[in-house]
């Protein structure tokens, strides 16, 4: 939520929804920039913020916007009230900054609102066990509505963002780029992994594991537009795959562009080899992506593997700090590289998505220079300078315009 | 407190009191200026915030703040943890932006101080008995460090202000004004509530319930100075009686400008005209000090009390509404007048106190328009024209500049 004004243009579109007699339940967001004025102010004070005492800090964002929404309801005739994560028992863990879920306890939700009260409650955090706030995290107020929207057993879960729906691929990429009216839960799931950050991945998954129908649509639009339109609107996460999936084998071409691939030459071919060349990284803090080893040659390997672009320095440095204890004769990096991937249920049943997809990007002259898959999703690495090019002419491979 | 750098002076004078061998409880204000961003905040999206949902915002600030100081002591080393109100167990009643401290369960708190913990607690806000966040209004803060002092059984509780101490009088009014070391509690009350805004009425109230030597002092003061002498300075509100209180008859001259006087004239007096002409007042939600009602003549009787200046007009827009109900023949106001006081505990013993009073202000031919008297203060309603006048004469005359 950006000014009040926005906040009342949010107070409008309950209202609606409230009015056509649904009982809702809210998780607004803190208003824009927020989060991040006070996460500043902490960081004045310590470079590495405590984390506790950060969420308590963080943790106001949000409690000031459920205020402002409840007078903005209240101000236009509808009972409505606010509480924090912990008053409406929310109970985490205590991963402060990264706190997970445990358990919410929704009899006061629920009384609300058989009373017919619009209840708005805190995104991004709760309370643990010793009775601290704790955060969720970035993303943390969309794993919030639909953790709440899973034990409250709502019909849908509407999330509200800058964006109209899930694309079959970035508009701003492929002009051709359509609206999918629904996509699976797996398949929302692999492309919120893979950088469309429509949905933080944490949220997906939640929704997932409770199976709450989420539909992603956007909040820029007039808030009093009819109904009937809103709610069909956007893009629906399901949990059918369709009946007619043969039409759609794949839903969508997602990319990251910022990865960087990173190669450890020559290492003795000996169980943990892998263990004792990414645990560095991990302790590092650092996650890795795609990971190859090669079938070993005089009992020597390589070993490459991806690492978000923002973490390759370090990494390597960790590499070249451990290349003598690894035996390795070489580190090799490549920050330039980009992930282009193929999403799609209907993968499962279809051969030949694969080689579509490699003879596609063949015929566009472009080396892979490596692959992973999963069930429903191929990803390739491929010199970033290509991506845009590869997004464009997979999405035309795979008919993607025309759904 | 204002900018990150503020906190971490209080932080450094924090660590000073806990490196002497003090178990130390923080309460800190919210940032400057934050309590009316975040009201005004709530007035752009209702005229008339819900007071419930205004403390859910408005408590905030203090949250913050809480968490800023407790990752300022550990970024020096000191183990510190910060606790919302409800967190350190502050029961108030749910008289939202108003609420009373009802009670304290100081179980973690103590705990905490047992293990060597600074603990900083957020000023201005509990929790009701239904788990709703309530605040205390203006100067809660300084209410709450009292009450919590109080739980403690602190020995003593230290208010840092943007004064250094309680003075004989306004500086500004009189050059000679005197910093006093000690004052009692109720004297500290009388000035309290006569405009001497050094600390909120109702924390020197709870002071006075539960006798917590409270002392004012500077927090503009060197963090760093030795903490002798910050432990000596300011003023010690005390709850013994000096032996040596002949010399001081009379404390401090107090005064408060924005008086305004309203005289009722010709109604008719039976019983039930205080309350017939008061009643409507109060329920304006204004409040009423002075009040003098004269000796009747002919069954009539001239009624007269005095408003802040700020409610004049709205006061004399529901006398006069009311006029012809209480049978007056007419409403007068004056709001031009001001109010001087004599506070002192030695008043009690001491007869000729008013009439020394009342010599002084003849002398400078300052005319008395209305007269009110507790135990130990006496307080006359002048024209506002002869208020520094009168403050300077009776310092003067009382020998306050001496000490």
């Amino acid at each position: 939520m950006g000014s009040t004004e926005r906040i009342k243009n949010v107070a409008a579109r309950v209202a609606k929804w409230h009015d056509a007699g649904h009982q809702i339940v809210v998780v607004p967001s803190a208003m824009s920039g927020e989060t991040n004025r006070l996460i500043g102010l902490a960081k004045e004070i310590m470079a590495q913020p405590d984390p506790r005492e950060l969420d308590m800090i963080a943790s106001t964002g949000e409690q000031v916007s459920v205020g402002l929404l409840a007078m903005a309801l209240l101000a236009i005739g509808k009972d409505a009230v606010s509480y924090t994560g912990w008053q409406a028992g929310i109970r985490t863990d205590s991963s402060f900054t990264k706190a997970r879920i445990q358990s919410i306890d929704d009899t006061r939700v629920r009384g609300d609102l058989a009373n017919g009260k619009i209840v708005i409650i805190t995104g991004f955090q709760g309370m643990d066990d010793d009775g601290n706030i704790s955060t969720l995290g970035r993303g943390g107020s969309d794993t919030s509505a639909v953790a709440i929207a899973a034990a409250l057993k709502a019909d849908e879960c509407l999330i509200y963002t800058d964006v109209d729906g899930v694309y079959t691929t970035d508009p701003r990429v492929v002009d051709e780029a359509r609206r999918l009216s629904k996509i699976t839960f797996e398949e929302m799931l692999e492309l919120a992994s893979l950088g469309s950050k429509v949905l933080q991945t944490r949220s997906v998954e939640f929704a997932g594991n409770y199976q709450v129908p989420t539909r992603v649509l956007s909040s820029l639009t007039d808030p009093l537009m009819p109904l009937a339109d809103e709610a069909k609107s956007g893009t629906l996460i399901s949990f059918e795959e369709e009946s007619n999936m043969e039409q759609a084998v794949i839903s969508g071409i997602a990319f990251n562009r910022d990865e960087a691939k990173i190669t450890v030459l020559g290492v003795p071919d000996k169980p943990g080899v892998a263990f004792h060349i990414l645990g560095p990284i991990a302790d590092a803090n650092i996650e890795v992506d795609m990971i190859i080893q090669n079938q070993s040659v005089d009992g020597k390997t390589d070993f490459t593997f991806t690492v978000p672009r923002g973490d390759y320095v370090r990494a390597m440095t960790v590499l070249e700090g451990n290349k003598e204890q690894l035996g390795a004769t070489k580190v090799l990096g490549d920050a330039k590289v980009s992930k282009v991937s193929a999403v799609g249920v209907g993968m499962r049943s279809h051969v030949g998505v694969a080689s579509q997809m490699f003879r596609t990007l063949s015929e566009e002259g472009i080396n892979i220079q490596m692959i992973s898959t999963s069930e429903i999703k191929i990803s390739v690495l491929i010199d970033e300078k290509y991506m845009e090019l590869a997004v464009r002419a997979l999405h035309k491979a795979f008919n993607l315009e025309q759904g």
